[in-house]
Protein backbone atom coordinates (compact mmCIF):
# COMPACT_ATOMS: atom_id res chain seq x y z
CA UNK A 1 0.00 0.00 0.00
CA UNK A 2 1.13 3.42 -1.18
CA UNK A 3 1.94 5.80 1.88
CA UNK A 4 -0.80 8.25 1.87
CA UNK A 5 -0.20 12.47 1.68
CA UNK A 6 -3.12 13.31 3.90
CA UNK A 7 -2.45 16.55 3.50
CA UNK A 8 -1.86 16.82 -0.19
CA UNK A 9 -5.26 14.85 -0.71
CA UNK A 10 -7.45 17.29 1.66
CA UNK A 11 -5.49 20.38 0.44
CA UNK A 12 -6.71 19.05 -3.34
CA UNK A 13 -10.41 18.49 -2.17
CA UNK A 14 -10.97 21.79 -0.86
CA UNK A 15 -9.49 23.37 -3.94
CA UNK A 16 -12.46 21.14 -6.03
CA UNK A 17 -14.70 22.58 -3.71
CA UNK A 18 -13.57 26.41 -3.02
CA UNK A 19 -13.94 25.80 -7.27
CA UNK A 20 -17.47 24.77 -7.08
CA UNK A 21 -18.32 27.65 -4.66
CA UNK A 22 -16.47 29.86 -6.47
CA UNK A 23 -18.62 29.32 -9.62
CA UNK A 24 -21.97 29.02 -7.86
CA UNK A 25 -21.24 32.68 -6.24
CA UNK A 26 -20.25 34.25 -9.91
CA UNK A 27 -23.38 32.60 -11.06
CA UNK A 28 -25.96 33.78 -8.52
CA UNK A 29 -28.19 37.10 -9.53
CA UNK A 30 -30.15 38.88 -7.86
CA UNK A 31 -28.75 39.45 -4.57
CA UNK A 32 -28.27 42.68 -2.77
CA UNK A 33 -24.39 44.12 -3.23
CA UNK A 34 -23.77 44.09 0.10
CA UNK A 35 -25.29 41.02 1.14
CA UNK A 36 -23.44 38.70 -1.51
CA UNK A 37 -20.33 40.66 -0.46
CA UNK A 38 -21.08 39.61 3.23
CA UNK A 39 -22.03 35.89 1.87
CA UNK A 40 -18.47 35.47 -0.26
CA UNK A 41 -16.83 37.17 2.80
CA UNK A 42 -17.48 34.62 4.75
CA UNK A 43 -18.09 31.63 2.26
CA UNK A 44 -14.20 32.45 0.24
CA UNK A 45 -13.26 32.42 3.60
CA UNK A 46 -9.84 30.32 3.87
CA UNK A 47 -11.47 27.39 5.81
CA UNK A 48 -10.53 23.94 6.20
CA UNK A 49 -13.34 22.54 4.11
CA UNK A 50 -12.68 19.29 6.11
CA UNK A 51 -16.80 18.25 5.96
CA UNK A 52 -16.64 19.29 1.93
CA UNK A 53 -13.23 17.10 1.79
CA UNK A 54 -15.54 13.63 3.43
CA UNK A 55 -18.16 14.63 0.66
CA UNK A 56 -15.40 13.57 -1.69
CA UNK A 57 -13.91 11.36 -0.48
CA UNK A 58 -16.30 9.25 0.68
CA UNK A 59 -18.22 9.27 -3.16
CA UNK A 60 -14.54 8.44 -4.47
CA UNK A 61 -14.44 5.69 -2.35
CA UNK A 62 -18.22 4.19 -3.66
CA UNK A 63 -17.67 4.51 -6.71
CA UNK A 64 -14.25 5.64 -8.15
CA UNK A 65 -14.35 8.92 -8.56
CA UNK A 66 -15.57 13.02 -7.24
CA UNK A 67 -18.88 13.13 -9.23
CA UNK A 68 -20.96 16.37 -10.07
CA UNK A 69 -23.48 15.19 -7.00
CA UNK A 70 -20.45 14.70 -4.70
CA UNK A 71 -19.29 18.54 -5.81
CA UNK A 72 -23.05 19.91 -5.22
CA UNK A 73 -23.18 18.25 -1.84
CA UNK A 74 -20.02 19.50 -0.78
CA UNK A 75 -20.58 22.87 -1.44
CA UNK A 76 -23.91 22.68 -0.05
CA UNK A 77 -22.54 21.20 3.61
CA UNK A 78 -20.42 24.17 3.67
CA UNK A 79 -22.89 26.61 2.91
CA UNK A 80 -24.74 25.12 6.36
CA UNK A 81 -21.58 24.69 7.77
CA UNK A 82 -20.49 28.39 7.13
CA UNK A 83 -24.14 29.79 8.24
CA UNK A 84 -23.69 27.85 11.80
CA UNK A 85 -20.37 29.74 12.16
CA UNK A 86 -21.92 32.83 11.61
CA UNK A 87 -24.73 32.86 13.53
CA UNK A 88 -22.86 31.24 16.44
CA UNK A 89 -20.49 34.15 16.43
CA UNK A 90 -23.17 36.56 16.78
CA UNK A 91 -22.76 39.09 20.13
CA UNK A 92 -26.00 36.99 21.76
CA UNK A 93 -25.02 33.79 20.75
CA UNK A 94 -21.16 33.38 21.10
CA UNK A 95 -19.87 36.68 20.87
CA UNK A 96 -16.77 35.98 18.66
CA UNK A 97 -15.09 38.94 17.19
CA UNK A 98 -12.10 36.47 15.38
CA UNK A 99 -13.42 33.77 12.47
CA UNK A 100 -11.07 31.99 10.05
CA UNK A 101 -8.05 34.55 11.22
CA UNK A 102 -10.54 37.51 10.06
CA UNK A 103 -13.40 39.20 11.94
CA UNK A 104 -15.91 37.84 12.12
CA UNK A 105 -18.83 38.72 9.86
CA UNK A 106 -21.00 40.91 12.23
CA UNK A 107 -17.62 42.94 12.73
CA UNK A 108 -16.83 43.47 9.71
CA UNK A 109 -19.94 44.20 8.24
CA UNK A 110 -23.04 44.74 10.78
CA UNK A 111 -25.32 41.93 13.01
CA UNK A 112 -28.40 42.55 10.83
CA UNK A 113 -26.25 41.58 8.00
CA UNK A 114 -24.96 39.07 9.01
CA UNK A 115 -28.17 37.33 10.48
CA UNK A 116 -29.59 37.57 6.64
CA UNK A 117 -25.87 35.90 5.59
CA UNK A 118 -26.52 32.94 7.77
CA UNK A 119 -29.86 33.28 6.59
CA UNK A 120 -29.36 32.96 3.08
CA UNK A 121 -26.30 30.61 3.09
CA UNK A 122 -28.86 27.77 5.11
CA UNK A 123 -31.54 28.62 2.13
CA UNK A 124 -28.86 28.26 -0.86
CA UNK A 125 -27.77 25.00 0.48
CA UNK A 126 -31.24 23.37 -0.25
CA UNK A 127 -31.63 25.49 -3.34
CA UNK A 128 -28.59 23.86 -4.96
CA UNK A 129 -29.59 20.67 -3.82
CA UNK A 130 -32.99 20.95 -5.08
CA UNK A 131 -31.52 22.65 -8.43
CA UNK A 132 -28.26 20.94 -9.36
CA UNK A 133 -28.69 17.08 -8.08
CA UNK A 134 -28.99 15.05 -11.18
CA UNK A 135 -31.67 12.55 -10.52
CA UNK A 136 -35.18 13.67 -8.08
CA UNK A 137 -34.80 10.77 -5.93
CA UNK A 138 -30.95 11.44 -4.72
CA UNK A 139 -31.77 15.29 -4.08
CA UNK A 140 -34.71 14.40 -2.11
CA UNK A 141 -32.07 11.74 -0.44
CA UNK A 142 -29.68 14.52 0.07
CA UNK A 143 -32.38 17.44 1.35
CA UNK A 144 -33.34 14.80 3.87
CA UNK A 145 -29.88 14.30 4.91
CA UNK A 146 -29.07 17.99 5.13
CA UNK A 147 -32.35 19.11 6.69
CA UNK A 148 -32.12 16.43 9.67
CA UNK A 149 -28.26 17.05 10.65
CA UNK A 150 -28.62 20.63 10.70
CA UNK A 151 -32.44 21.08 12.37
CA UNK A 152 -33.58 21.28 15.70
CA UNK A 153 -33.14 17.85 16.63
CA UNK A 154 -29.51 18.04 15.30
CA UNK A 155 -27.01 20.60 14.83
CA UNK A 156 -29.48 23.60 16.36
CA UNK A 157 -30.26 21.26 19.51
CA UNK A 158 -26.24 21.30 20.00
CA UNK A 159 -26.06 24.68 19.64
CA UNK A 160 -28.84 24.78 21.95
CA UNK A 161 -27.24 22.35 24.56
CA UNK A 162 -23.72 24.28 24.42
CA UNK A 163 -25.70 27.55 25.65
CA UNK A 164 -27.39 26.28 28.10
CA UNK A 165 -24.76 24.08 29.86
CA UNK A 166 -22.16 26.82 30.30
CA UNK A 167 -21.43 27.77 33.64
CA UNK A 168 -22.60 24.89 34.89
CA UNK A 169 -21.71 21.36 36.13
CA UNK A 170 -19.70 19.10 33.74
CA UNK A 171 -21.73 16.21 32.81
CA UNK A 172 -20.79 13.30 30.79
CA UNK A 173 -24.23 12.53 29.39
CA UNK A 174 -25.07 16.43 28.61
CA UNK A 175 -21.09 16.18 27.20
CA UNK A 176 -22.10 13.99 24.44
CA UNK A 177 -25.16 14.71 23.86
CA UNK A 178 -23.70 18.41 22.58
CA UNK A 179 -20.98 16.76 21.05
CA UNK A 180 -23.22 14.40 18.89
CA UNK A 181 -25.57 16.84 18.03
CA UNK A 182 -23.11 20.27 17.36
CA UNK A 183 -21.05 18.60 15.62
CA UNK A 184 -21.13 14.73 14.81
CA UNK A 185 -24.46 14.56 12.69
CA UNK A 186 -23.09 16.89 9.98
CA UNK A 187 -19.94 14.85 10.43
CA UNK A 188 -22.01 12.03 9.51
CA UNK A 189 -24.47 14.00 7.25
CA UNK A 190 -21.25 14.35 4.85
CA UNK A 191 -20.18 11.04 4.77
CA UNK A 192 -23.99 10.19 3.76
CA UNK A 193 -24.03 12.86 1.13
CA UNK A 194 -20.78 11.40 -0.34
CA UNK A 195 -22.18 7.99 -0.15
CA UNK A 196 -25.43 8.94 -1.83
CA UNK A 197 -23.93 11.16 -4.41
CA UNK A 198 -21.53 7.65 -5.14
CA UNK A 199 -24.88 5.46 -5.05
CA UNK A 200 -23.41 3.28 -2.26
CA UNK A 201 -25.73 0.67 -0.87
CA UNK A 202 -27.60 -0.15 2.24
CA UNK A 203 -24.85 -2.22 3.75
CA UNK A 204 -22.76 0.43 2.41
CA UNK A 205 -24.26 3.09 4.18
CA UNK A 206 -24.86 1.62 7.44
CA UNK A 207 -21.15 1.20 8.23
CA UNK A 208 -20.00 4.80 6.55
CA UNK A 209 -22.75 6.49 8.98
CA UNK A 210 -20.85 4.79 11.79
CA UNK A 211 -17.68 5.89 10.35
CA UNK A 212 -19.44 9.77 10.14
CA UNK A 213 -20.64 9.40 13.45
CA UNK A 214 -16.97 8.60 15.31
CA UNK A 215 -14.96 10.70 13.29
CA UNK A 216 -17.36 13.96 14.56
CA UNK A 217 -17.29 12.91 17.77
CA UNK A 218 -13.21 12.55 17.53
CA UNK A 219 -13.27 15.88 15.46
CA UNK A 220 -15.04 17.89 17.98
CA UNK A 221 -12.52 16.37 20.69
CA UNK A 222 -9.83 17.83 19.26
CA UNK A 223 -11.28 21.13 18.80
CA UNK A 224 -11.76 21.05 22.52
CA UNK A 225 -8.33 20.36 22.88
CA UNK A 226 -7.08 22.86 20.58
CA UNK A 227 -8.76 25.27 22.30
CA UNK A 228 -6.61 24.80 25.00
CA UNK A 229 -3.38 23.95 23.31
CA UNK A 230 -3.23 26.02 20.31
CA UNK A 231 -3.23 30.05 20.32
CA UNK A 232 -5.61 32.44 18.44
CA UNK A 233 -3.17 32.78 14.77
CA UNK A 234 -2.51 29.15 14.62
CA UNK A 235 -6.63 28.76 14.96
CA UNK A 236 -7.79 31.66 13.29
CA UNK A 237 -10.50 31.93 15.64
CA UNK A 238 -10.12 33.07 19.81
CA UNK A 239 -8.59 30.39 21.81
CA UNK A 240 -9.29 29.75 25.65
CA UNK A 241 -12.96 30.38 25.01
CA UNK A 242 -14.38 27.45 26.11
CA UNK A 243 -12.58 28.06 29.39
CA UNK A 244 -13.44 31.38 29.87
CA UNK A 245 -17.57 30.98 28.70
CA UNK A 246 -17.53 27.75 31.07
CA UNK A 247 -18.40 25.70 28.25
CA UNK A 248 -19.06 21.74 28.25
CA UNK A 249 -15.80 20.30 26.99
CA UNK A 250 -14.16 16.88 27.06
CA UNK A 251 -10.55 18.25 28.35
CA UNK A 252 -12.99 20.32 31.05
CA UNK A 253 -14.22 16.24 32.53
CA UNK A 254 -12.10 13.71 31.31
CA UNK A 255 -9.10 16.81 31.08
CA UNK A 256 -6.15 16.17 28.29
CA UNK A 257 -4.90 13.10 28.67
CA UNK A 258 -7.33 10.83 28.79
CA UNK A 259 -9.71 13.42 26.09
CA UNK A 260 -6.38 12.66 24.00
CA UNK A 261 -7.36 9.00 24.48
CA UNK A 262 -10.88 9.15 24.09
CA UNK A 263 -10.50 10.80 21.02
CA UNK A 264 -7.65 8.06 19.53
CA UNK A 265 -10.56 5.19 20.61
CA UNK A 266 -13.29 6.68 18.62
CA UNK A 267 -10.61 7.05 15.52
CA UNK A 268 -9.97 3.42 16.19
CA UNK A 269 -13.82 2.40 16.22
CA UNK A 270 -14.51 4.31 13.19
CA UNK A 271 -11.89 3.06 11.16
CA UNK A 272 -13.51 -0.51 11.75
CA UNK A 273 -16.34 0.45 10.27
CA UNK A 274 -14.52 0.84 7.43
CA UNK A 275 -12.54 -2.57 7.45
CA UNK A 276 -15.46 -3.86 4.43
CA UNK A 277 -13.88 -1.10 2.16
CA UNK A 278 -10.81 -2.57 2.44
CA UNK A 279 -7.21 -0.80 1.50
CA UNK A 280 -9.88 1.42 -1.14
CA UNK A 281 -10.47 3.22 2.35
CA UNK A 282 -6.98 4.29 3.34
CA UNK A 283 -7.88 7.83 2.76
CA UNK A 284 -10.96 7.88 4.62
CA UNK A 285 -8.38 6.16 7.82
CA UNK A 286 -5.58 8.33 7.10
CA UNK A 287 -8.06 11.51 7.48
CA UNK A 288 -9.47 10.11 10.84
CA UNK A 289 -5.77 10.05 12.50
CA UNK A 290 -4.79 14.09 10.92
CA UNK A 291 -8.17 14.76 12.43
CA UNK A 292 -6.78 14.20 15.93
CA UNK A 293 -3.25 14.95 14.98
CA UNK A 294 -4.23 18.74 13.40
CA UNK A 295 -3.33 21.56 15.08
CA UNK A 296 -5.56 23.69 13.94
CA UNK B 1 -72.98 31.84 -8.71
CA UNK B 2 -73.19 31.57 -4.72
CA UNK B 3 -71.69 34.38 -2.61
CA UNK B 4 -68.77 33.38 -1.36
CA UNK B 5 -68.08 33.73 2.28
CA UNK B 6 -64.69 34.13 2.21
CA UNK B 7 -63.77 35.04 5.96
CA UNK B 8 -65.36 31.75 6.78
CA UNK B 9 -63.26 29.91 3.90
CA UNK B 10 -60.04 30.99 5.44
CA UNK B 11 -61.11 30.29 8.56
CA UNK B 12 -61.34 26.51 7.42
CA UNK B 13 -58.11 26.90 5.57
CA UNK B 14 -56.48 28.05 8.95
CA UNK B 15 -57.80 25.61 11.23
CA UNK B 16 -56.65 22.86 8.62
CA UNK B 17 -53.04 24.03 8.22
CA UNK B 18 -53.25 24.64 12.17
CA UNK B 19 -53.81 20.63 12.69
CA UNK B 20 -51.37 19.84 10.14
CA UNK B 21 -48.79 22.19 11.91
CA UNK B 22 -50.13 20.47 15.70
CA UNK B 23 -49.47 17.12 14.43
CA UNK B 24 -45.80 17.84 12.98
CA UNK B 25 -44.76 19.73 16.23
CA UNK B 26 -46.32 16.77 18.64
CA UNK B 27 -44.33 14.37 16.55
CA UNK B 28 -40.91 16.06 16.34
CA UNK B 29 -38.41 14.39 18.73
CA UNK B 30 -35.38 15.45 19.82
CA UNK B 31 -35.66 18.86 19.94
CA UNK B 32 -34.18 20.68 23.09
CA UNK B 33 -37.46 21.43 25.57
CA UNK B 34 -36.54 25.42 25.01
CA UNK B 35 -35.89 25.22 21.62
CA UNK B 36 -39.14 23.37 21.31
CA UNK B 37 -41.22 26.26 23.72
CA UNK B 38 -40.30 28.83 21.37
CA UNK B 39 -40.99 26.84 18.67
CA UNK B 40 -44.16 26.15 19.18
CA UNK B 41 -44.70 30.13 21.05
CA UNK B 42 -43.67 31.49 17.54
CA UNK B 43 -45.39 28.91 15.02
CA UNK B 44 -48.51 28.03 17.21
CA UNK B 45 -49.56 31.96 17.41
CA UNK B 46 -52.89 33.28 16.21
CA UNK B 47 -51.38 33.83 12.72
CA UNK B 48 -53.42 35.08 9.85
CA UNK B 49 -51.89 31.90 7.71
CA UNK B 50 -52.59 33.63 4.57
CA UNK B 51 -50.24 32.39 2.44
CA UNK B 52 -51.13 28.56 3.98
CA UNK B 53 -54.54 29.19 2.86
CA UNK B 54 -53.73 29.99 -0.33
CA UNK B 55 -51.92 26.89 -1.22
CA UNK B 56 -54.63 24.84 -0.05
CA UNK B 57 -57.03 27.37 -2.15
CA UNK B 58 -55.17 26.94 -4.98
CA UNK B 59 -54.40 22.95 -4.87
CA UNK B 60 -58.45 22.64 -4.56
CA UNK B 61 -58.70 24.85 -7.78
CA UNK B 62 -56.74 23.23 -9.53
CA UNK B 63 -57.16 19.07 -8.80
CA UNK B 64 -60.79 19.48 -6.64
CA UNK B 65 -59.51 18.78 -3.24
CA UNK B 66 -56.46 19.91 -0.21
CA UNK B 67 -54.52 16.86 -0.52
CA UNK B 68 -51.72 15.89 2.04
CA UNK B 69 -48.74 17.53 -0.45
CA UNK B 70 -50.53 20.81 -0.11
CA UNK B 71 -51.38 20.15 3.79
CA UNK B 72 -47.30 19.74 4.46
CA UNK B 73 -46.42 22.43 1.59
CA UNK B 74 -48.82 24.93 3.68
CA UNK B 75 -47.06 24.36 7.09
CA UNK B 76 -43.57 24.55 5.24
CA UNK B 77 -44.60 28.34 3.61
CA UNK B 78 -45.48 29.17 7.36
CA UNK B 79 -42.65 28.25 8.95
CA UNK B 80 -40.48 29.60 6.37
CA UNK B 81 -42.85 32.86 7.08
CA UNK B 82 -42.45 32.62 10.61
CA UNK B 83 -38.76 32.07 10.85
CA UNK B 84 -38.66 35.90 8.93
CA UNK B 85 -40.65 37.94 11.31
CA UNK B 86 -38.61 36.34 14.02
CA UNK B 87 -35.23 37.07 12.70
CA UNK B 88 -37.14 40.50 11.74
CA UNK B 89 -38.14 41.58 14.99
CA UNK B 90 -34.20 41.07 16.47
CA UNK B 91 -32.58 44.14 18.10
CA UNK B 92 -30.20 44.35 15.67
CA UNK B 93 -32.99 44.01 12.89
CA UNK B 94 -36.19 45.79 13.07
CA UNK B 95 -36.11 45.61 16.57
CA UNK B 96 -39.89 44.92 17.26
CA UNK B 97 -41.38 43.81 20.84
CA UNK B 98 -44.78 43.20 19.60
CA UNK B 99 -45.95 40.40 16.99
CA UNK B 100 -49.13 38.90 16.89
CA UNK B 101 -50.60 40.07 19.57
CA UNK B 102 -47.61 38.96 22.26
CA UNK B 103 -44.27 39.74 22.99
CA UNK B 104 -41.88 38.79 20.22
CA UNK B 105 -39.88 35.47 20.59
CA UNK B 106 -36.76 37.27 21.53
CA UNK B 107 -38.95 39.34 24.73
CA UNK B 108 -40.60 35.69 25.46
CA UNK B 109 -37.38 33.85 25.54
CA UNK B 110 -33.88 35.67 24.59
CA UNK B 111 -31.69 36.28 21.76
CA UNK B 112 -30.24 33.31 21.21
CA UNK B 113 -33.03 31.19 21.46
CA UNK B 114 -34.71 33.74 18.86
CA UNK B 115 -31.74 33.23 16.39
CA UNK B 116 -32.15 29.76 16.74
CA UNK B 117 -35.66 28.92 16.47
CA UNK B 118 -35.87 31.48 13.45
CA UNK B 119 -32.85 28.83 11.99
CA UNK B 120 -34.60 26.09 12.90
CA UNK B 121 -38.15 26.76 11.52
CA UNK B 122 -36.15 27.49 8.11
CA UNK B 123 -34.54 24.28 8.28
CA UNK B 124 -37.50 21.98 9.28
CA UNK B 125 -40.02 23.61 6.61
CA UNK B 126 -37.03 21.73 3.98
CA UNK B 127 -36.90 19.10 6.07
CA UNK B 128 -40.88 18.24 5.83
CA UNK B 129 -40.67 18.83 2.08
CA UNK B 130 -38.09 16.55 1.39
CA UNK B 131 -39.90 14.01 3.71
CA UNK B 132 -43.47 13.89 3.46
CA UNK B 133 -44.13 15.15 0.15
CA UNK B 134 -45.57 11.77 -1.61
CA UNK B 135 -43.02 11.42 -5.02
CA UNK B 136 -39.67 12.74 -5.51
CA UNK B 137 -40.34 14.67 -8.13
CA UNK B 138 -42.94 17.34 -6.69
CA UNK B 139 -40.64 17.21 -3.40
CA UNK B 140 -37.78 18.75 -5.18
CA UNK B 141 -39.95 20.87 -7.16
CA UNK B 142 -41.67 22.16 -3.97
CA UNK B 143 -38.08 22.46 -2.38
CA UNK B 144 -36.51 24.93 -4.87
CA UNK B 145 -39.81 27.04 -5.30
CA UNK B 146 -39.91 27.81 -1.52
CA UNK B 147 -35.65 27.96 -1.59
CA UNK B 148 -35.83 30.71 -4.64
CA UNK B 149 -38.69 32.36 -2.96
CA UNK B 150 -36.96 32.61 0.52
CA UNK B 151 -33.58 33.06 -0.09
CA UNK B 152 -31.25 35.87 -0.79
CA UNK B 153 -32.57 36.73 -4.64
CA UNK B 154 -36.21 36.35 -3.18
CA UNK B 155 -37.19 37.30 0.55
CA UNK B 156 -33.98 38.27 1.92
CA UNK B 157 -33.17 40.22 -0.54
CA UNK B 158 -36.27 42.15 0.20
CA UNK B 159 -35.19 42.42 3.59
CA UNK B 160 -32.22 43.65 2.91
CA UNK B 161 -32.90 46.53 0.59
CA UNK B 162 -35.63 47.22 3.55
CA UNK B 163 -33.00 47.86 5.79
CA UNK B 164 -30.68 49.90 3.16
CA UNK B 165 -33.79 52.06 2.06
CA UNK B 166 -34.41 53.05 5.87
CA UNK B 167 -34.33 57.21 5.70
CA UNK B 168 -33.52 57.55 1.98
CA UNK B 169 -35.09 59.53 -0.25
CA UNK B 170 -38.61 57.08 -1.63
CA UNK B 171 -37.69 55.76 -4.31
CA UNK B 172 -40.63 53.92 -7.01
CA UNK B 173 -37.82 51.89 -8.28
CA UNK B 174 -36.47 50.90 -4.85
CA UNK B 175 -40.08 50.42 -3.41
CA UNK B 176 -41.11 48.01 -6.21
CA UNK B 177 -37.75 45.90 -5.67
CA UNK B 178 -38.59 45.78 -1.80
CA UNK B 179 -41.98 44.60 -2.24
CA UNK B 180 -41.36 42.22 -5.10
CA UNK B 181 -38.88 40.55 -3.17
CA UNK B 182 -39.65 40.79 0.69
CA UNK B 183 -43.70 39.53 0.50
CA UNK B 184 -44.80 38.89 -3.46
CA UNK B 185 -42.12 36.02 -3.83
CA UNK B 186 -43.42 34.74 -0.84
CA UNK B 187 -47.19 35.04 -2.10
CA UNK B 188 -46.34 33.85 -5.38
CA UNK B 189 -44.20 30.69 -3.56
CA UNK B 190 -47.55 29.58 -1.85
CA UNK B 191 -49.58 29.69 -5.39
CA UNK B 192 -47.24 27.59 -7.23
CA UNK B 193 -46.79 25.40 -3.99
CA UNK B 194 -50.61 24.72 -4.07
CA UNK B 195 -49.87 24.24 -8.02
CA UNK B 196 -47.83 21.72 -7.89
CA UNK B 197 -49.93 19.66 -4.98
CA UNK B 198 -52.63 19.78 -7.27
CA UNK B 199 -50.69 18.93 -10.42
CA UNK B 200 -51.13 21.78 -12.43
CA UNK B 201 -50.65 21.72 -15.75
CA UNK B 202 -48.16 24.16 -17.62
CA UNK B 203 -50.41 26.79 -18.58
CA UNK B 204 -52.29 26.73 -15.35
CA UNK B 205 -48.98 27.75 -13.59
CA UNK B 206 -48.14 30.12 -15.51
CA UNK B 207 -51.30 31.73 -15.03
CA UNK B 208 -51.36 31.08 -11.06
CA UNK B 209 -47.65 32.34 -11.06
CA UNK B 210 -48.78 35.77 -12.23
CA UNK B 211 -51.87 35.83 -9.63
CA UNK B 212 -49.36 34.91 -7.11
CA UNK B 213 -46.99 38.28 -7.84
CA UNK B 214 -50.27 40.60 -7.79
CA UNK B 215 -51.51 39.38 -4.82
CA UNK B 216 -48.73 39.36 -2.94
CA UNK B 217 -48.20 43.14 -4.25
CA UNK B 218 -51.44 44.16 -3.18
CA UNK B 219 -51.00 42.36 0.25
CA UNK B 220 -48.16 44.68 0.95
CA UNK B 221 -49.38 47.74 0.06
CA UNK B 222 -52.49 46.93 2.31
CA UNK B 223 -50.21 45.86 4.61
CA UNK B 224 -48.54 49.57 4.21
CA UNK B 225 -51.27 50.92 4.55
CA UNK B 226 -52.81 49.09 7.83
CA UNK B 227 -49.79 50.29 9.56
CA UNK B 228 -50.71 54.03 9.39
CA UNK B 229 -54.13 53.94 9.68
CA UNK B 230 -54.95 50.86 12.32
CA UNK B 231 -53.29 50.64 15.74
CA UNK B 232 -51.19 48.51 17.61
CA UNK B 233 -54.13 45.77 19.17
CA UNK B 234 -55.70 45.73 16.06
CA UNK B 235 -52.88 44.61 14.36
CA UNK B 236 -50.87 42.35 16.89
CA UNK B 237 -47.68 44.43 15.92
CA UNK B 238 -46.51 47.64 16.39
CA UNK B 239 -48.79 50.21 14.28
CA UNK B 240 -46.81 53.46 13.09
CA UNK B 241 -43.22 51.84 12.85
CA UNK B 242 -42.62 52.34 9.08
CA UNK B 243 -42.48 56.12 9.11
CA UNK B 244 -41.23 55.67 12.50
CA UNK B 245 -38.64 54.02 11.45
CA UNK B 246 -38.47 56.14 7.55
CA UNK B 247 -39.22 53.15 5.64
CA UNK B 248 -40.20 53.00 2.06
CA UNK B 249 -43.63 52.54 1.59
CA UNK B 250 -46.29 53.00 -1.07
CA UNK B 251 -48.34 55.21 1.31
CA UNK B 252 -44.87 57.75 1.93
CA UNK B 253 -44.45 57.60 -1.80
CA UNK B 254 -47.77 57.80 -3.10
CA UNK B 255 -50.24 58.82 -0.10
CA UNK B 256 -52.91 57.02 1.36
CA UNK B 257 -55.84 57.15 -1.70
CA UNK B 258 -52.96 56.64 -4.40
CA UNK B 259 -51.88 53.59 -2.53
CA UNK B 260 -55.14 52.22 -2.25
CA UNK B 261 -55.90 52.21 -6.23
CA UNK B 262 -52.43 50.97 -6.83
CA UNK B 263 -53.62 47.40 -4.56
CA UNK B 264 -57.12 47.84 -6.30
CA UNK B 265 -55.40 47.81 -9.60
CA UNK B 266 -52.91 45.12 -8.77
CA UNK B 267 -56.20 42.72 -7.69
CA UNK B 268 -57.82 43.46 -11.15
CA UNK B 269 -54.57 42.83 -12.62
CA UNK B 270 -54.32 39.45 -10.67
CA UNK B 271 -57.95 38.46 -11.33
CA UNK B 272 -57.42 38.87 -14.73
CA UNK B 273 -54.98 35.88 -14.87
CA UNK B 274 -57.51 33.53 -13.28
CA UNK B 275 -59.92 33.94 -16.34
CA UNK B 276 -59.19 30.51 -18.10
CA UNK B 277 -60.34 28.68 -14.49
CA UNK B 278 -64.09 30.35 -14.77
CA UNK B 279 -66.13 30.26 -12.04
CA UNK B 280 -64.49 27.67 -10.21
CA UNK B 281 -61.88 30.38 -9.43
CA UNK B 282 -64.34 32.55 -7.20
CA UNK B 283 -62.75 31.70 -4.23
CA UNK B 284 -59.28 33.46 -5.30
CA UNK B 285 -60.89 35.99 -6.80
CA UNK B 286 -62.49 36.56 -3.00
CA UNK B 287 -59.60 36.48 -1.79
CA UNK B 288 -57.65 39.03 -3.02
CA UNK B 289 -60.84 41.64 -2.76
CA UNK B 290 -60.33 40.72 0.94
CA UNK B 291 -56.34 41.01 1.20
CA UNK B 292 -56.91 45.11 0.38
CA UNK B 293 -60.13 45.12 2.42
CA UNK B 294 -58.86 44.00 5.64
CA UNK B 295 -58.58 45.24 8.71
CA UNK B 296 -55.54 43.20 10.66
Amino acid sequence: MLKIDIKNELAQKAELVNEKIDFLLAHWTGIPKRLADAIKYVLVAPGKRIRAAIVLLTCELVCGEVNDDALTAAAAIEMVHTYSLVHDDLPAMDDDDFRRGRPSCHKAFDEATAILAGDALLTMAFEIISKDIRTPEKSVEMAQILAMAAGPSGMIAGQMYDMQAENTKQDAQMLELIHINKTAKMFQASVCLGAAAGSANETQKKSLRQFGMNLGLAFQIADDILDIVSDTVTLGKTAGKDAQQGKSTYPALYGLEESRKKAEKMVQAGIESLDAFGDKAGILKSLAFEIIDRTK
